[in-house]
């Protein structure tokens, strides 16, 4: 299956309704998602919504516990940008087709404990529950459950459990499991450790959701204990490469611990008699790292520290830190939404996600799927800086510069890339990866979307533009921005035949409905923008740090030629245009295709991809996201307002929206031109489709680049939010049905907060001096503290 | 690798006149194909032209020894049409991507016989010997060779050896195997039998070619002996197909034998004793058979019966009948050239392995490399139908037929594929496959090529006009023009943008160079000169017999309306074509794209396809193999011939000639407008092209569609050949340095022989009666024995 794709239908307004009426999953809680009781049949969605990561290390929100066999539940932690390098194999292979597959691996597990209460085992699905709830708060990332058990010994056993996976510590993870007993008595057993041996079939779990066991991850266990301290180091299956594991358990109270290996799992054994009302609470700090194994002594040795500064430290002080970091997070990124609990609930979960998954340190970015599931092998495409990256450059732009410092690190793999594929110049980045390799397997939507260099580079001016943050071009950005650009000026050429227009033939565009097209409108739109943006970045870099960019130019051998071309091709770039219609073709011959016979495709045929073949979808006008009015959307201020209605009205009921990138353009879309309903209920596809498993695969991982976009509705669609020639600018407006909502944006080291309501809109700067901005063509300054309120 | 490539290069004067003056390999013998001694290097390729075969069974020209271990030899033996169905694996796949390869299998081998002569063995390569030479003789059929071989005892023996594939016994073979002291004097061994454990790496085998081994193909050896024949059954792997092999040893004139089975290996031990001038002969029947397991039974007494009763018979009897059938061949098919010994030889070996590699019983057609080696997987693809079916219908048109019904027999399979590419009515034939089903892995060069429909149909038309067998549309003929001209109606549609023309978008022509293009030339020419036949056939037929009409229709669910529509379709087909250069556009963009940089595409680029991404060729104009040209030359008369000239000029200079199917439409085209030169030397590309081994890769399998070419070269060609309109016309010339040429065409029942000389061409009516025909434009009718010489 080409994984690009969800499980989801056509958006048509009876469609939305009868979702909108069908009751959600969850409570409507502003800040909290709140699971009661075990259900068999969302156990695998669950353990995705509850998933907590801190950008290095994620794991599901699987239980302690063990599960009912048969039920379909995901065991799954993982290291965001370590994988499995796994040879593909084609039954007819060419040249240049991808060699290696990256898959992001699994590592040992330390979240399970088993607990045993006189000889009996509970087991979710099965053991009797009085009552269970565990709730997950945005708002700290903390974890925290009780479930009160009735052993057939008789009496009540209340587990608690409180974790965290610390986002001020990037490999730790933190838990504190408590028993009381409320009227039992009688001997309990409890056994945790690393388990090195879960995945594949283990658990009943479902064969499509991660298909790789960790014993096909990793290799070789070499362990050590040192003062109390479980270390397990593995060789990442035919690699050089180790992932470390470690955990050491405190709070035992003298309770004795016999500690045994079985198979690959790494255990202690507590046993301890309770009495009514006794409690024993055990609290375990986990730990990983990973590096090359010739570093192996050291890496262990300083995850063996790691752990024992943790346990030094103690729980609460570890997530005293760890919320701190959630606290600056949501001071910057949040959104309050006046429009009932469960729009507030959504966005929050998204927002909270994004942070959570996406990397910070410069070497691993976020993937499609967060570090929430396995779906995608947890490869990274170009969500990231489409979706994802304006959301983090407008709250958190360290992250944001994390993420583009990542394709910076993989440069060196994106220009053996070109090489590859007969570019004697410049950088092609991959369009899937983990370690910067092309693992796409299937070209046509795979290496044909050249846009991907278009989309890095689109992320980097966007980043610089916003945050003000010129240093990055000498940190390799300007090397980055140059290698992308000079591919266009390759894969392009200036064509007689169109008046010596600029065309670039044989790619495919973000709409994978239609593949391998000549002068795709985004893509070339796109590539105008980087090539625009590459010349003029040449252009103040020479006049204005001749030696930085001396030796950027030496460093990559770039002469005065090439800028030129690049502006030349950027201003006779072929954009192909329909006069009749009045509007973009999204390529060559796209309007001269049948239309797809929308009449006669039942609702189960979605998406098409499952149901038709390639060649069949290919030659129709049907899309599966925007294309021409994603280009309209990111190069706003490139296109009327007019013409933005007509390439709308065209496209969009074309559109099946099959993957989740298209609902929240289309919302943006609609609002700027004033379909205020339709923008809504594209909206409302965005911020409730992970929560409410709309696509139905939520049990694969979330779906990142839908949590962006429900951002991106709400501040480039409700609030008309556009950054465009260093000048930020509103035009907000207030959805029908709702009260008002909130967020702020940080621009250049000011923050500012704005707060739409039905009187008008509330800007407040919040952090910095003298901010200015646009409000419905309005020019407004406001000083630190100061406030306005504005009418359209 | 995509299979569908030689190892190639541009062919340009410079390069044919090098090769020209590297010596050729075999002597120019006129009829035959001598090897003297043995050569380590070549010995892979000379397997694959010494091959033997008669439609059904081949077998490789392998030596009766062992071979040197360490050199390149490739055992096969394969039964035409018998293969295992093996799923394929994709790491990202989509709906309708062909699920299951076929794979053309290796059966039990029969040829080898083990000579030991007091211990010591002869090994081909190792061995001493005074003298070998072995002959194919392309008149017959048959092979023999001789060996003087030195053992280290002393003395001489000579190793005599004739077999023969017949052709007047589909699964039979005969060896006759004799022995001959010249001052030897000593034991000898001789061990003989079938082996079914031959492949794989054995003998040192190049992992490239044949890369199943025997072992992987067939499973539960039942053996059984009966009156001195031993047969062999095989389940083919995973399946419940039966491949039968018997064999029995006859003239051993009362030496004991004693028979083993070691492994897979089934074998007679027979020693005796030879003293100086002694000599012994055996002869040995082998036979094969295949069909359902649970008729195991019978197949077996029935192949026990055949191989008894070719014993019966006798070697000398088989031969003499296996003769006739070539005999009769030869007297339908024969080409003479006086131009050399080489040409002469060259153009026969080719014509000789085109009969005995096809299928001759509709059941089995003729792979892209025959029964020569497992090149392909023995995949049959559009190259039958449009490269070798014309040599048949002008020669033995009963074989023609034959790999029609072939066609026909596999239509339920090309309805099931036509489903499922969406299509609700028709019959949509793979683009390679063995059983019927889509066997093509890589879409956009397989399954793309929706023209595949268009060459069955162009075959069928042709060999009705050819032959008058009007009968051929009663028995399936007609479903099968009607069932596969339907899916043009739901590929293409009328386009308003196009002036309401009829346009076919998202496929790919002959030229695997471009893929998924709009407009196609090749594609619309060929699907409107399939629609207007379809239509004309269907007024005919519901004209002169209704009630076979009305049958067909009902069969089909066919009705008036479709008829209408093909002749709108047909006369409303969208040809593109480009006014300023006066050429026809290989597909809509195509003079778009920029031109292909064959200044710096070093020499050791080529085939482009095996060192450029697909992405990267398909951008630019460059051809691998002839696409609006082929259009010109199968649909000649809807050409003029200036049109001819302005897009030859155009495209040949664009094509690298990759695909060993180029060379021979360039040579006809370049005959058509008078080019004579190119068309010599692209046809002396056709003529010697696996003999000399130019494309390097003829250990694989000989290049049944260029060898085909070298017929339509001289016939097409050099003699102006076409039939259009129920006439055949000829313009012929004579190339530059020959003496003449003859061939002979046979048309409704007629055979016309025609000898073109530097005095003129003289017809002659060879047999039936009142012939009439066009000499350039000329009419001429000849009563049978009449003959006439005629000048331009």
């Amino acid at each position: 299956m080409i994984l690009r794709v969800g499980i989801g239908k056509r958006v048509t307004v009876s469609s939305a309704e009868k979702r909108a009426k069908s009751a959600p999953r969850f409570k409507a809680d502003p800040w909290c998602l709140i699971e009661e009781g075990f259900s068999r049949e969302t156990q695998s969605v669950s353990e995705t919504l509850f998933a907590q990561a801190n950008g290095y290390l994620g794991t599901r929100g699987t239980f302690e516990d063990a599960v009912e066999r048969g039920v379909s539940s995901v065991e799954g932690t993982f290291l965001n940008g370590v994988y499995l390098r796994e040879e593909i194999h084609y039954d007819e292979s060419a040249y240049g087709f991808a060699t290696h597959n990256n898959k992001m691996i699994l590592v040992p597990d330390g979240k399970a404990f088993r607990l045993t209460a006189e000889g009996e085992e509970l087991t979710q699905g099965e053991s009797e529950l009085e009552a269970q709830a565990r709730s997950l708060d945005m708002k700290t990332g903390l974890l925290e459950r009780s479930s009160l058990w009735r052993p057939k010994a008789g009496g009540t056993l209340e587990v608690k459990v409180r974790r965290f996976v610390s986002m001020a510590r990037p490999g730790l993870m933190a838990i504190e499991y408590s028993l009381v007993s409320h009227g039992f008595e009688g001997g309990v057993v409890l056994e945790t450790g690393l388990d090195a041996g879960y995945g594949g079939t283990n658990r009943g779990g479902d064969p499509r959701a991660g298909a790789l066991s960790i014993r096909d991850c990793l290799e070789g266990a070499q362990a050590d204990r040192t003062a109390d301290v479980q270390y397990v180091g593995h060789k990442v299956h035919g690699s050089e490469h180790l992932v470390g594991a470690a955990y050491c358990l405190d709070g035992v109270g003298g309770k004795a611990a016999t500690h045994a290996v079985q198979g690959a799992q790494w255990r202690e054994h507590l046993s301890f008699s309770l009495g009514k009302g006794d409690s024993v609470t055990l609290i375990k700090y986990v730990g990983y790292c990973d590096g090359p194994f010739s570093d192996a002594k050291d890496l262990k040795a300083r995850l063996q520290a790691d752990i024992s500064d943790a346990r030094a430290l103690g729980f609460d002080a570890l997530l005293d830190e760890h919320k701190r970091v959630f606290a600056d997070f949501w001071a910057a990124a949040d959104i309050q939404v006046d429009a009932g609990a469960e729009v507030q609930q959504g966005v929050r979960f998204n927002l909270f996600h994004l942070f959570q998954s996406a990397g910070k340190d410069g070497n691993r970015a976020l993937s499609a799927k967060g570090l929430t599931g396995a779906g995608y092998d947890g490869h990274y495409f170009w969500d990231t800086e489409i979706y994802a990256v304006p959301f983090f450059v407008f709250s958190r732009p360290e992250v944001a510069l994390a993420l583009l410092e990542y394709r910076i690190s993989t440069l060196d793999k994106a220009r053996e890339r070109a090489r590859t594929m007969a570019h004697k110049r410049g950088a092609l980045f991959p369009w899937r990866t983990i370690g910067g390799e092309e693992c796409s397997s299937y070209f046509p939507a795979g290496t044909g979307q050249y846009h991907i260099n278009a989309a890095v580079a689109y992320a980097a001016i966007q980043y610089v533009a916003v945050t003000g943050d010129e240093g990055f071009w000498q940190s390799g950005g300007a090397e980055l921005l140059f290698e992308t650009a000079r591919i266009w000026m390759d894969l392009g050429h200036f064509n007689a035949r169109k008046g010596g227009r600029f065309c670039i033939t044989e790619v495919t565009g973000p709409d994978e409905y239609t593949a391998m097209a000549d002068n795709n409108l985004y893509t070339n739109a796109m590539a105008q923008h980087h090539l625009r943006e590459a010349a003029a970045l040449a252009a103040d870099l020479k006049a204005r740090t001749p030696e930085v960019f001396a030796s950027v130019c030496a460093e990559i051998d770039l002469d005065e030629e090439e800028f030129t071309s690049w502006s030349d091709a950027a201003e006779r770039m072929y954009l192909p245009y329909d006069e009749e219609r009045g509007i973009y073709e999204q390529c060559d011959g796209f309007l001269d295709k049948p239309e797809w016979d929308f009449e006669n495709t039942p609702a189960e045929n979605y998406p098409l991809l499952l149901h038709y073949h390639p060649l069949v979808i290919y030659r129709h006008q049907v899309l599966k996201q925007p294309d021409v009015v994603l280009a309209q959307t990111l190069l706003s201020d490139r296109f009327s307002r007019e013409d933005k209605m007509r390439n709308l009205a065209y496209y969009e009921p074309r559109t099946t929206h099959d993957s989740t990138l298209s609902v929240c353009i289309y919302a943006v879309a609609n609002a700027e031109v004033g379909d205020k309903a339709k923008a809504l209920e594209f909206f409302e596809e965005t911020y409730r489709m992970d929560i409410d498993n709309r696509h139905g695969n939520t049990h694969y991982g979330v779906h990142m680049a839908c949590m962006a976009g429900s951002w991106m509705s709400m501040t480039y669609g409700f609030a008309g939010m556009r950054f465009a020639h260093g000048t930020l600018s509103f035009a907000p407006y207030l959805p029908d049905g709702w009260n008002g909502y909130k967020f702020m944006v940080t621009v250049r080291g000011r923050r500012l907060g704005v707060s739409v309501a039905a009187e008008g809109t509330r800007y407040e700067l919040l952090s910095g001096e003298n901010f200015s901005f646009e409000h419905c063509g309005q020019a407004v300054t406001l000083g630190y503290g100061e406030s306005q309120t504005l009418t359209a």
